[in-house]
C-alpha cells in the first residue's frame, strides 16, 4: 500500500495566519454547494466557495437535471396529477430502500413543494407538460415524466403520481440548472476560489472545525471559517482505491462524474473521526434503450428475464450489473423494433438479428435452448395478458415471433453518456455513499455526537437513499439538504 | 439518532495514573486474540488480554471449527491429495474474491503448512481421515472435507483438493480449538483480565496510541501499552445501527456470535481516524441442508434454479440472501429423498409433499406453471448427464419424478445454528468487514499510513475476503494474521 498524500486534520495553533477567513466555507460548487451557498449567504453570512475545478458545476452540470420531487407540485397539478407527501414517501421508501433514512426521506417529501417553487424562483425553467413514455431522457422539454412509479411492484404500494421534474432544455439539464443555482449563490453574495483543492481541515484545541488548508497552483493556501464548513465535494467514483475498499461492485465500469469526485471530503472529515453510512451503495445506469426492453425483453447471460422491463431504469440497471451473471442482452422481435419511437434518434442497432432463437443463442453464446425456454414461458402468458413472474404492464406484452434480434447495452447507444457509450461495460454509475449526518447536514462522529464547525450535504454524505437509485434524487437531495446545511451553518456563533 | 456512549480516543495527558502496564495489550480473547497473544508473549513481551465476557472464547469458541488450511498439510498427504499455494491462491482468489486482498491472500496461502502445524504443536488433534459427501459439517471425526473446491467453476480455475481442517470432535469443533489456543497463549506468559471491555483508546500527545480505557464491573480502568494495543474485538453483526449504517443485507436474519459483537474495536480505531475496508461483506449461512440439496434443487422464490446446488453451502446461501428474490425451497422427488444419508440425524422435514408439481406450486406460492417449467428444463437436461445452465457435477443429475417434497430453510434443520434454528429467516451470518490493516496487522488512516501503536487482526479487520466467505477462513485468516500482529507489536520500541 502506497500512502496517499496526507489527508489528516491539521491543527490550528500550526497554522501562523490564515490566508483567507470567512463565516461559511464551502467545499465544492456543485448543486448541494451552491445550495448551502445560496442559503447561508441569504441568512447573511460571509460566505466563500472553494472549487477544485476551473469553475463551478461539478458533477452537477453534468447530469440529465432530473430532480425528484413531488407531493402536489405545480407542473404534477397542471399536468393532471394528485400527489401528497405520503404518497410520495410511499413510494420513495419502496423504491430507495430497504433501510433508506426515514427522517431524511420524510422531510425530503413534505418539503417536495416548496422545494420546487425554491428551484423556480431562482430562474430554472420548467415546462408544465408530460411525457408519457419508457425513456432515460425524454427527447423532448417535456417538464415531467416517470420515474418509475408507474411500474410493479411499486403500483402495489402507491398511488402511481410521475414525478421527474425536469428543466425546460432538450437533452442534458444539468448544465443550465447549475447556472441558475451558482447565479442565485453569487447574487446572494456568495463568493468563489476556483482552482482551489481543499486537502485537510483545520481543528481548534477544543475539536471545532475552525478551516481547512488548500492547494491552489501548487501553492498552499489556508482558509478560516468562522462559522463552520461545508463539504459538498462529491463521491468517490473517481477514486480507484477507495472504489476498491468501499464499492468494488463499480470498478471497471463507467464513472458518471466530471472526474473529480476523489472522494476528498470524505476521508478528509472520516481522518477526524466522522461517521460513514452506506459506502457500498451505487448508482448504476446500463445503456439500454427502456422504450426498447419494454416492447421486448432484458435477459442474462443465461437467457433469462429477471425483472419487468417496464421498471425504471436505474433499476434494471442495478438489478442487472449487482445481482445477474453478464451479459445482458435486449432481446426483441421484428412487429417490436419497429414500434420503437425515435430508434434513429438512440442510434439503436442490433448486434445479432436471426430467423430463430437457436441461431440466437449460438450467437450471444447462452446455453442452449435457454431462449427459446425463456421466450415460450413469456409467450404462454402474454397470451393471456399476463407476465406472472415480473408483472410487466399488460399493455407492453404480447407474444413475440421471429425473426429476432439482440442488442448488446456494452455497446452503447449513444445516449450521451460521455464515458461507456461505444465501449466499456455499458454500464456507468456513481457513489452514493458518504459522511453520516444529521437533517441539518451535522457531520456525525463515531459516538453520533456533531462534529462542531463541520456540515456534509450532496454526495459526501449518505442521503435519502438506502439499496435503491432513482434518478433526479442525488441532484434532489444534495440540493434539499445543501439548502438546509447552508441555513444550520449560518446560524452558528 | 441518539448520541451513543462515547468510543472518541481520550488524550494520554488526562489520565493521572495508569491502573495497569503492560507491553502489549490485547483486546478480545477469540481466535485472533489468543493467536496474537501468543506470539507477542514468546517473544519476551509482558502481554495482557482483556475480554469482555466472563472468560476467554468468544464467538471462535462457538463456531465449528473448520480451519481453511492447505498448500500440501500432512492431512492433504495423508489422505492423498496433491495441494501447493499456487493451487490454494487460485481457488481462493475465485471463491473469496473477486477484489480480495492479494497480498494477504498470498502470504496466507505460502504460510498453509506451518500454520497447520502450529495448531497441532498447540495441541489442536486432527485426524487424518476424509469425509467424501456435501455437508455444512460431517456427523464424523474426519479431519479433511472439501469447502467447495470440486464445483463449478472453481474446477476450471483450480485442481480440486478439499482443504477443510476439521478438529477431532464430532460436530462443532470451536470450543476445542479455543481451549487450546487459551491454554497456549497463558503457557507463554499472557494474563487475561476478564468481564473487562475496553470503551476508549487513550493516544499520546504524538499520536501514539499508549492504552485504553475500560469498565469492569462498572468501574473506569486504564491501561497502558508500551509497545502497542491490538484490536481483536470481533465484528459487528451484533449493533443493528452498524448493520443498518453498513451491512443492511443481514439485518432480520440471525447473528452467528457470541452475543458480544458489537463492532467495539472498529469504532474505537475509526473514532482516531482508522480507515475501513468492505463493511458491507458479510458472511451468510442458510438452514439448507448439502445432501437434500444436491439430490434435488434450490429454488427462489420464483419457482426457479440459480446455482449448482453442489456449490459450498456458504455460497449458495450468499447467492440466495443477498441475490435472489425468497422464499428459498429445496425441492426434490421421492427416490432422492430416501437416499439423503443420516437424514434422520438432521431432522429433514419436509413441509409440503404433493403429487405434481402444480399442486407443490400452489403450496409454495411460486408462479403457476413455474416448478413445472424449471423441472422439465432440468430433466431435459439431466437425462444426458448435462446442467448447461450451472454445471452441477454430473453424478448429481437425474430426471426428478412425482411425488415431490419441498423443504423450507426458514425452520431450520436443528443443524445447531442457535439462533435460527426452528424460527427466523433461516438465515444467520456474521459480518467481514472492519479496520484496514497491513499484512503485519497495522491500522492505517486515511492516509493509508500505520496509526503508531495500533493493530488489529480478525473480524475487527478486513481480512482474505473479498466478497465471497468459505468456512474455516476466518478463523483461518483470525489466527494467522493474529499471529503476524503478535509478532509485530513484540518488536515495537
Amino acid at each position: 500500500m502506497t500512502p496517499r498524500p496526507s489527508v489528516e486534520p491539521v491543527p490550528a495553533a500550526s497554522v501562523a495566519a490564515f490566508d483567507h477567513e470567512c463565516d461559511v466555507l464551502v467545499v465544492g460548487f456543485g448543486c448541494a454547494g451552491a445550495a448551502a451557498a445560496y442559503e447561508a449567504a441569504t441568512a447573511g453570512a460571509d460566505v466563500l466557495v472553494l472549487e477544485r475545478a476551473g469553475g463551478p458545476g461539478g458533477s452537477s452540470a453534468m447530469s440529465g437535471g432530473e430532480l425528484y420531487l413531488g407531493g402536489g407540485t405545480a407542473i404534477q397539478r397542471a399536468c393532471g396529477f394528485e400527489d401528497d407527501p405520503d404518497n410520495m414517501f410511499a413510494y420513495l421508501t419502496a423504491a430507495l430502500g430497504p433501510h433508506a433514512d426515514e427522517e431524511k426521506l420524510r422531510l425530503y417529501c413534505e418539503g417536495g413543494v416548496e422545494h420546487f417553487e425554491w428551484f423556480r424562483a431562482r430562474g430554472v425553467p420548467f415546462n408544465e407538460s408530460f411525457f408519457d413514455a419508457p425513456s432515460w431522457m425524454p427527447p423532448t422539454t417535456d417538464g415531467l415524466m416517470w420515474l418509475g412509479e408507474n411500474a410493479w411492484p411499486y403500483t402495489t404500494v402507491a398511488r402511481p403520481v410521475p414525478r421527474g421534474h425536469r428543466p425546460a432544455v432538450e437533452s442534458w439539464g444539468g448544465r443550465l440548472l447549475m447556472e441558475k443555482l451558482v447565479e442565485a449563490a453569487r447574487a446572494a453574495g456568495a463568493a468563489c476560489h476556483a482552482d482551489t483543492r481543499a486537502t485537510n481541515l483545520v481543528v481548534g484545541g477544543d475539536g471545532r472545525v475552525a478551516g481547512v488548508v488548500a492547494r491552489r497552483y501548487g501553492e498552499q493556501v489556508t482558509y478560516r471559517a468562522r462559522r463552520g464548513v461545508v463539504l459538498t465535494t462529491g463521491g468517490f467514483v473517481d477514486n480507484e482505491e477507495m472504489l476498491a475498499d468501499h464499492a468494488p461492485v463499480l470498478l471497471g465500469h463507467g464513472k458518471v462524474s466530471d472526474g473529480l469526485d476523489d472522494g476528498g471530503g470524505i476521508r478528509m472529515a472520516t481522518a477526524l473521526g466522522a461517521a460513514t453510512r452506506r459506502m457500498g451503495e451505487v448508482e448504476i445506469a446500463m445503456t439500454a434503450l427502456p422504450a426498447m426492453l419494454v416492447r421486448g425483453m432484458l435477459v442474462n447471460g443465461l437467457g433469462r428475464r429477471f425483472i419487468n422491463e417496464d421498471v425504471y431504469p436505474g433499476l434494471f440497471s442495478v438489478a442487472a450489473v449487482r445481482h445477474q451473471p453478464g451479459p445482458y442482452w435486449a432481446i426483441i422481435d421484428e412487429e417490436g423494433y419497429e414500434n420503437i419511437p425515435a430508434r434513429d434518434l438512440w442510434g439503436v442497432r442490433p448486434v445479432f438479428v436471426a430467423e430463430t432463437l437457436a441461431e440466437l443463442e449460438e450467437s450471444l453464446g447462452v446455453p442452449p435452448g435457454a431462449l427459446e425456454d425463456t421466450v415460450a414461458v413469456y409467450n404462454r402468458h402474454a397470451e393471456r395478458g399476463e407476465d406472472p413472474y415480473f408483472h410487466k404492464d399488460p399493455k407492453w406484452l404480447r407474444p413475440l415471433k421471429g425473426p429476432f434480434a439482440a442488442a448488446d447495452p456494452r455497446l452503447g447507444f449513444g445516449m450521451g453518456d460521455r464515458d461507456s457509450a461505444g465501449k466499456g461495460t455499458g454500464a456507468a454509475g456513481f457513489t452514493l455513499g458518504g459522511l453520516r449526518t444529521t437533517v441539518d447536514g451535522e457531520v456525525l462522529n463515531q459516538s453520533a455526537r456533531p462534529i462542531p464547525g463541520l456540515y456534509a450535504a450532496g454526495r459526501a454524505s449518505s442521503g435519502i437513499h438506502g439499496e435503491g437509485y432513482v434518478s433526479g434524487t442525488s441532484l434532489g437531495d444534495g440540493t434539499f439538504f445543501g439548502r438546509r446545511a447552508g441555513r444550520a451553518v449560518a446560524k452558528e456563533a
